[in-house]
């Protein structure tokens, strides 16, 4: 491929939610200001712009085909101007030529030159050993997988899968398992941590997690692994966890991503201390204004405002705002990526479960002087057929009051709550402020002072 | 009454939210700092602490009984040592000898002398002229009205009431045409407004509004008003909307209510430009600390601190948090009342409503120069079968991207968004801030941007 025209060339190597996000924002910014730019885009798969996060709830049956996922196809993004090449795999990144090397599924290669490159190459499920090559053994992250899920739990009722483990307790493990037992599989979750969640929630709010899957009919393992698995005809007959058979027809695996960045990395570029490349809050690389390199998306670590620090949040929400930020600035505009707070939530069974900020154990460690509270309250006044309990943990800094994180976890309704801490984090407000903010009250929706409030109004007390 | 003690003696007139906040905040400040203090309430009514925001859903059978809406009973409250006087109403101040008359029951009259006098008096029912004295003509706001619709509806079949009217538009009006139709009645809302909650709302959020309740089975006439009742046997049996007969067997006032200050006034308290009292941050009144007088809840106008003035903001939230703050500052701590932002929430039918800040057509009034953007978007991301429709409406300021308020309507977890504009707008927040945030995103609550945030990034474009 060879330049056609005299304006900038972006290449985007990724064409996932980050990659194509600032592809089209860097197309609207350079026409809205009248500027010349040709956007190459390469995607070693055949999916473009796709909701991972669907993945489990197509697994589930809640979505009805892969096409529901895409939120843009390959021909939207090229009708919008995008030159987009599937099934095109960027092989190296050449730094100093500023070209890429290019390898397209018919075995073609060729070099395309940039001015600026963005890197989106996303992240990669962890496999353990016991876990590469099995058949039968599925991560839950791609859209590839999602088709082999549909495929493997839709075959004829006589082979058909009755038991899974899911492998790993984070937010996709819980997601799957609740998937797997939805559509009624005998399934059964194997976390490492003393309860699901160890890595975003408190034990004991992790136990209320555990008790959601339970009450969906999840059986849970804590405090083990799966060590290996048996085959028996090249399918999966069971999984060893902690030393003890379980009969297994099916593993879900889920015990995490890392940052795909081999690409970047054998082109000389540096990671940080999470695994991720560290672009700065213009979503640029290296801090030179010349190599045109750019990032974002969950190949990259992300700023987060409450630690101060880059932390590895590989995110949806995350990836299409960096993914923004680095088109605003691509197109000539100017804009930066504010960071994140941690925010996340999913559902256990019929238990809504969110987080934000830090947890006390976290700040410890960071070296704050801290005090935390948990509250158990109702979703609704409590006198209405609607009120379900709902927990929340507050955790704040002493002497100066500041909140720096919750976790909810609740019947319907608790846990979009955590955006009320969220955006309290977002402005570094205390608890005592959170406790006197005007929130929206009504009986089916919350009692008179909202759960949220309560625990921090106890923790300003604390505080 | 004389004093039996030498601890300070605080009144309290009103044994409602504010009132009992206020009495028990002071008791449990003073104690806590070993201080004496005699806490005497007076309640002219049966009842004590009831949530009147529950009494809409006991009309329409949500909530079993009185008992349920009461959070604390007089007992309970005596039992935490507040001479709790029921059933006895002050009916004069006199604020140069600081002692109040109170009115028993049975006729006994007292003086009784205070250090600091709390006064509680919460809110009262408007009546139009055609209303008063009318029986099946009932406002929906206090426990005794809430008894006297359960009376109403409750009588053998022969002569329960078909058909209701629901006079006025506002959240009161809206919840309990909604209650009524679920109780089986035909309900018509009658409204002046171009479309119902016309004080809280833009028309064209007024108008999804109409249509939850249209879809609830309630019958909307807007720019309309009661102008009389047609009675037969001391029955009403038809109401006259705008020259029209309307046939009717029971009236529900709902016009709105106006701050309770006869007492005040008449001992020559100041009212406000709204027509409540106007207390300090600190819930003080008149400024003058050796008068010992005090205010908060219904009675009073509340700091709007997107306004940056007083305005008249009748709500349980505001009464329990400045009552709350009064306690403080009376059992000898220190606490100020950090105001409202406008944020109310209700739901119509399937529709659930919030709003919090101004309007653009109160911003345009107050001067600034606004932009507002209006989005459908839904509750969920748009492929998940929880999905359902939510518009909405966000105000800012040009120059400032100052964000100024928003308006919600939309199905199952769009109301409770509110909090992320009241918390954006507590902070002071731009548009921009918050499209930028860190909010809670997986496929069961919400788009990957959350509604409210694309909202706000296409109003930060235009301002």
């Amino acid at each position: 491929m060879t330049a056609t025209s005299s304006a900038r060339r972006l290449v985007v190597v990724g064409a996932d939610a980050a990659g194509m996000s600032a592809a089209s924002q860097a197309l609207r910014v350079a026409r809205a200001r009248g500027r010349e730019l040709d956007v190459v885009a390469f995607e070693s798969t055949d999916h473009t712009s796709y909701s991972q996060c669907g993945i489990p709830y197509w697994i589930a049956g809640d979505v009805a085909g892969a096409d529901d996922l895409v939120a843009r196809t390959a021909d939207q993004h090229r009708a919008n101007g995008i030159d987009l090449r599937m099934a095109a795999e960027v092989t190296a990144i050449d730094v100093e030529r500023q070209r890429v090397e290019v390898r397209h599924r018919d075995g073609r290669r060729e070099h395309v030159g940039y001015d600026d490159l963005m890197i989106a190459t996303g992240a990669e499920a962890i496999h353990p050993a016991w876990a590469c090559d099995v058949p039968d053994v599925l991560p839950v992250k791609t859209l590839e997988d999602g088709a082999r899920w549909r495929a493997v739990l839709g075959v004829d009722a006589g082979s058909a899968p009755r038991r899974a483990v899911v492998v790993g307790g984070g937010f996709i493990g819980v997601e799957a398992a609740e998937s797997l037992a939805r559509r009624g599989l005998e399934t059964l979750l194997v976390t490492r941590g003393s309860e699901p969640m160890a890595h975003s929630l408190d034990p004991h709010m992790g136990a209320l997690v555990r008790r959601g899957l339970e009450r969906a009919g999840v059986e849970v393992v804590t405090g083990s692994e799966v060590g290996s698995i048996d085959r028996h005809g090249g399918r999966v007959v069971a999984a060893c966890v902690s030393g003890a058979e379980h009969q297994a027809d099916v593993v879900a695996l889920a015990i995490g991503v890392r940052p795909r960045v081999a690409l970047a990395t054998a082109a000389g570029l540096d990671v940080g201390a999470h695994g991720g490349l560290v672009p700065d809050r213009t979503q640029r690389l290296g801090g030179d204004p010349e190599g045109g390199l750019w990032a974002a998306g969950d190949c990259c670590e992300v700023w987060d405002r409450v630690l101060e620090q880059y932390w590895y949040t590989p995110l949806g929400t995350h990836a299409n705002k960096a993914g923004r930020v680095a088109g605003t600035n691509l197109g000539g505009g100017s804009a930066r990526f504010a960071g994140s707070v941690g925010t996340a939530i999913t559902r256990a069974g019929d238990a809504e479960v969110a987080r934000t900020g830090v947890l006390a154990s976290w700040a410890r460690e960071h070296g704050w002087d801290v005090e935390e509270v948990t509250l158990d309250s109702t979703t609704a006044a409590g006198y209405m057929p609607q009120a379900e309990p709902m927990s929340v943990s507050v955790v704040g800094e002493r002497g100066s009051g500041r909140l720096l994180g919750a976790q909810i976890v609740g019947g319907r309704g608790a846990g979009k709550r955590i955006d009320i801490v969220a955006m309290a984090l977002w402005s570094g407000l205390t608890a005592a402020d959170v406790a006197g903010a005007d929130l929206a009250y009504c009986p089916p929706f919350s009692p008179t002072w909202d759960p949220v409030q309560i625990a921090c109004r106890k923790l300003a007390e604390q505080l």
